[in-house]
């Protein structure tokens, strides 16, 4: 048990504070003998990285990843050897004079106040361990889980709803997240942006909803009974900063279904393979992944630090009234995007390990 | 690791599968000298179980629960002694003839397809280990963690939402949901079970919302970041059979809050405490309690096993269709809220034996 | 994390109190489709089981296991399922009238006053949780591993000491342990006989060796660091009620090598493998398997409950003279030589597959 | 799971290779509040480090750790914040051509064989993951860890067997350990002295055993059944590097005892307390601690590396003569006595937690 790790097989331990020197995670349970530099690693945390756009945090941070161990490289290129993979990026924006105002006050929203309750002190500075800083590491993890999984299993997530701002699910289009500031899983985001930037000139923030797609994942990983796939897969991603929702295939939609069309139906393929005739499922069944695409959807609150002025107290037990300033984003649900990828990728690695374990 | 575990300090493994000839549960890690009989489980394990109604599964079962390890009396009564808790139910009423068509076409929306892809064998019998007949277990486990929470802690469930009726957030009254067979958090359930009559007498089924509520839990319970408490809640609360999505306090609604409407404003209260102006954060703050009453939903699909023939394929490749026969609920969601209790009962009892060894 | 359970994939959960009324085990995490009935356990435990000689307690158990879980026959036999498999032991004769003497003194060398001290309260009858009687469990989960290990792996354990009276490295014969009430390692019993009934008559105790080899592991198994395989053993072993030491092949004798003496030179096979000229590591380096046999030795104490009475102290504090009476083994160490048997086959089924997960 | 961690609540996970850029270690779950600075941590990495005497690898390292996470100064000092501590050293002294002429050939005694038969590659250099450097982080979690535990619990070990030079029962002073650099229980060094640097002298190493005591442990630490104290000591024990076996108190002496002999018998002590007429148990009965010192021997085998040629193999399965030139230690048992101490404080930690979880 470790507060600050996840998974069985493929197990990540995250460390670091959002103002410390440096922030780092430790991979370990990789298998041997897979290809593995930074270069690897990087471009997905260059994806994730703030200051990328108007629309994220201005902090400017090269997030440069090292690997410190875990890897070497006989003369063929840098291969895994199965040892602990320790990967670490120093924090070079650290500002600390700009939360000095918000040291004794708990900012609403935020876990100021429940991590004084719990620990009876904390690092202030930026959030501190409960920085959405933290989620660079997960990229970082989730890009060696991606190595172990390989290219068939292909992971994709964007924003499918801004605020009230919903796509249809026919306008959805997860490969055209990658190419647009937004993070959107459309390519026609001109409305979206310009009601961001308003919402950012007001220093105000908006909720979002990320969706995932997962598809090349064969049937038969995950487990009964507490190890379900989707059981995982809702922890890993309620796990990242300001998620406040979890759903799988139909989800909370499926509370309106009958049995009639919510259960998928099963023909045979024209290769003889089973073929469902639906995904209400999102690819899980009983905890077991289907062959079916996994998909799932988070939902994320919006940023708490704005520059509306909050009513709160502070560590003496004063009423005070807070203005949060410092850097933030409008709708901290963007930079999740390429995090939701690392956590599925992450809990999908440690089950196809575990798969391989029990059946071989 | 062990995927028919959950929990760290306060662990439980079940067992069994529905025609076996029992289920049972270890519960590891409970503190010693806490009052314990099986008087105190099985009212628990009563609420839930089926035959009670017309709205829930006629499967015949007394469900009643021994004791064979974990407890002594010492002349004061039984207690428990700190060594692992063994409880064990027999299975009465399993009727294997019912299910002997299904043995080899997999049921659409169960977990057939899936076991016999992961293990290549299965047992067919009332869903094998997929029954929702290992959820006593839970209910048995969650009567457990009860009494290790003590009464402050209220631990309280109900449908309110079933199909496409949902209840106004001010017709919700958890306290209703213990009196009426639908477990609706509404005293008012005329339209309800004359609606879910329909779907039954049709053969059909839908599917349903349940709230949770746990009020009396203290500031600073769960842990950055990966045993965030609200993660390990959607965990438990997804493993639950048929669950498709989760959500925490204000939920997916959050991701259409602005920051203003959105985070939770603190005064000091007329006792000197903390005062949160409203729970949009549904208790939990950076994964930690925050004092405020925990508040979650999880939404459930509809009972797959329908009267009206679907659409498969059996164990040889052949597509077949499949009437299902058998005992089954119109709605799973149902018989889900003593589960839904459970599992939070469990997650917080290990939350706070977590919290008393960290922090003292 | 479980106090009662052990091993990473191939987990075992044992609970049960010496008079209660049964004991039993969980195992989770068996592949599936393994053969295994009943039949495949029972003899392991009638070999371990009290009354089968005049060296072992008098207790009259049949032993008798049952398989709740885990196991279908779905016309070819019963085989593993993947799930859980439960396997339960009735406790038939608990005279806990015998033991009404000793329920408020501490028993020297017993864990009543540690279980007091630091539960509160303790089960006394024939020691409760902490009895020889849990081993049961141990070796029916054992009898489960050898079913996954397979037939090539080939384990072995027997007494090379008892008391003062060693065995020669060269009498010492594992094949012999099966054929003899000692457990021995050897055919020539008569001096130990004996020996150890004389120490029986006298009504005193003595303690012993057991020696454990296990052939047929592959090369690569375990891991480093924390996951060694000799740290597994030897917690695994260590976790042996009355297991006082444990060594890996030269073990203490290696403090006294010199590094020509002790390092195992290497030369290739006539099958072209590697072939180690000797085998001091004990088929272990690094903490991975060697291919050599996996060679161990576990040290025992006498048994602590004697017919002469002990000076102890007594739940009110009071200084007492305590008789146990009981039935109890001249030898603990004997019942234990299967127990070890069990131990180390969970341990290598868990590192078996743990192998597979990371390296395929 | 995790093959590079080890404890459950107090939870180190070390990572890094003998001649990579650093090496490092992340111990989670510590409690808040502690005083915690690098200086708490830095005499103990001194007091292991190699090149402090002629006894020693004469590698150079500073071995000056960082403190990268889990503290914070709020004016009072720096303190731990109950999230993760980071910890690093660099390497500097990797001089990896020494390595260059063993990178192919397998030497005997160490893992190079294993490691290459396991994961089809490996880091050659120094050892790469298997090298005793990864020891230093377990010294510097076990700092962590003796601040947990607090200044009444008293961790101390020395060497008291070298070769076949044993010390007697009433020569032992693990005082002295800390004030030669033999690391000898005794201050009567010499003849050890120049015994090793005979040894030394004829490029030859030799194994010793190690003792442990730990006075201010109170009664009740410790779990049953798998969750023993002196198992999992005995694991941490048998995990450091050349340890080749473990005995708690009597320990094999034990097998040569009567029952009259070995169990500790109680009186009622002076103040009132329980008293144990002698501690043949080392101080756990039943796996929970007695409140008397624990005791332990830990065997440790001769470095493996000579300058006599050995017969070994190669990658190419070329059967080739092997110098093992390089740094090395004549006796590596003598640097182990701080990793025993270390590995001793955070079992310790752990079972403190732990016990402060279940019974409060």
């Amino acid at each position: 048990m470790s507060h600050n790790s996840f998974g069985h097989l493929f197990r990540v331990t995250t460390w670091g504070e959002s103002h410390g020197p440096a922030i780092g995670c430790v991979v370990d349970g990789c298998p041997p003998r897979i290809a593995l530099t930074e270069a690897d690693i990087q471009p997905w945390l260059d994806r994730r990285k703030p200051g990328g756009s108007r629309f994220v945090t201005q902090r400017r941070e090269s997030d440069t990843v090292r690997i410190l161990s875990g890897t070497f490289d006989d003369g063929d290129g840098s291969v895994t050897t199965g040892t602990p993979i320790s990967l670490l990026i120093e924090n070079e924006d650290a500002r600390s004079r700009d939360y000095g105002d918000i040291a004794r006050a708990y900012r609403p929203g935020h876990a100021d106040y429940t991590y004084q309750a719990k620990y009876g002190v904390r690092d202030p500075r930026g959030g501190g361990r409960s920085s959405a800083r933290e989620t660079a590491m997960r990229v970082a993890a989730g890009a060696v889980a991606r190595r172990v999984l390989g290219p068939d299993i292909r992971i994709r997530a964007g924003v499918v709803q801004l605020g009230s701002h919903r796509l249809d699910p026919a306008q959805i289009d997860l490969e055209a997240a990658d190419d647009n500031p937004l993070y959107a899983a459309t390519r026609d985001i001109a409305e979206w942006e310009s009601y961001l930037d308003s919402v950012r000139k007001a220093g105000s923030s908006i909720g979002a909803v990320v969706a995932l797609e997962v598809t090349g994942v064969p049937a038969g990983w995950g487990a009964p009974v507490y190890g379900k796939l989707d059981a995982e897969l809702a922890a890993g991603l309620m796990s990242i900063n300001a998620a406040k929702g979890v759903e799988i295939g139909a989800g909370f939609a499926a509370a309106e279904l009958s049995g009639e069309d919510n259960a998928d139906e099963m023909r045979i393929g024209p290769g003889g393979e089973i073929a469902f005739l639906s995904n209400h499922a999102g690819g899980i069944l009983g905890g077991i992944s289907t062959g079916q695409p996994l998909v799932a959807r988070v939902a994320f609150k919006p940023t708490s630090s704005i520059l509306t002025p909050r009513r709160t107290v502070d560590l003496a037990g004063e009423e005070v009234d807070l203005h949060t300033r410092g850097r933030h984003d409008p709708c901290v649900a963007l930079r999740a995007v390429p995090v939701v990828e690392a956590m599925a990728a992450c809990v999908l690695a440690d089950a196809m390990l575990r798969h391989r374990a029990q059946v071989g």
